[in-house]
């Protein structure tokens, strides 16, 4: 740890590790410490740099939720089928899940478990988030009626929510120990449904 | 705070207690001395009849979740038709999700949340209470079948692991803000697709 070290630092890779920290541990179990020790930061740069742990805590939340956000946007323009894309991106979150077993589920859903309702400028952060991926799905559903894959009966709006609802209950199943081909089969009941 | 009475306690009303202080702050959150002033305990009388805190939390969480099954045996059991048991058991839980704002989500979920799978004891109590919720959707699915409520074209088992997942999708959604409309439309979706 070094310490005193002047604001030299990339602020991506401080998040990142940050990130990781409140990811594995939660936040109100990331001790200062804990966080100064992962990013490699000292006390007066992190509190100079972003505030207090609360905020650096947002900045960590917006910078996740950006990322997989543009992600998904990429992918999705690429997608020539909706349902194809749809179905890649519950198979890809469940498999996020499984991958490294000290991050817990999605770092924005737990956080929406967390905190719930009690900060209010976290839960908004929240909302956003989902509302942002709510509407990508919707592009998906617009794509894939457009395409006539589904038989779309239902409003866009509510498929996609009817989707994202799928998608967070996958996050949970995997981390609770459901098999592959559990995944598999809730995947692709969720796409017949369409 | 009565410290050194004797054991005379109502193993319910103590468990019941200890599982309101797990619930509101997680396990790791959660200090011997919340847990003492909740459960009006001394330490010693917490030591000697549960052990320690894990074994403590291990308690909480089998009663929570027998409890729980137990209730929707008993509402099963004197359904008529297995579609209107499941929608009522979706419904319920997001209820049951919004209504404590301390309380985030369902007290078994979040634990597979924090835990994972890196306390295997508490991993297999998660285990196995997941694996009699879908046993009690199995049965609904059975009887929606026998009466013909569904078209059922997937086996009955992947129908009750579908429906878990948009269980406990619903218990985060509820939490992260999902309105009761959203809710309905989640559920009258799920139903659609059995």
């Amino acid at each position: 740890m070094t310490l005193g070290r002047p604001q030299k630092f990339d602020t991506d890779t401080v998040l990142e590790a940050a990130m990781n920290v409140f990811w594995a541990k939660g936040y109100e179990a990331s001790s200062l410490q804990d966080l100064l020790k992962a990013t490699h930061l000292s006390k007066s740069s992190l509190y100079k740099t972003f505030l207090n742990k609360e905020k650096l805590f947002e900045q960590c939340l917006l910078r996740y939720q950006d990322n997989l956000a543009k992600n998904m946007r990429v992918t999705l323009s690429e997608a020539r089928s909706g349902v194809s894309f749809i179905e890649q991106a519950l198979l890809e979150n469940a498999k996020e899940a499984k991958g490294n077993s000290k991050k817990i589920g999605c770092f924005l859903l737990n956080t929406a478990v967390e905190f719930s309702q009690e900060k209010p400028s976290i839960a908004a952060i929240v909302s956003k988030s989902i509302a942002r991926f709510e509407s990508i799905f919707e592009e998906a559903v617009t794509l894939a009626k457009r395409n006539k894959e589904i038989s779309g009966v239902a409003g866009t709006k509510e498929l996609a929510q009817f989707i994202f609802n799928s998608f967070v209950g996958l996050k949970n199943r995997v981390k609770a120990g459901a098999s592959q081909k559990e995944v598999e089969s809730i995947v692709k009941m969720t796409i017949r449904a369409l």
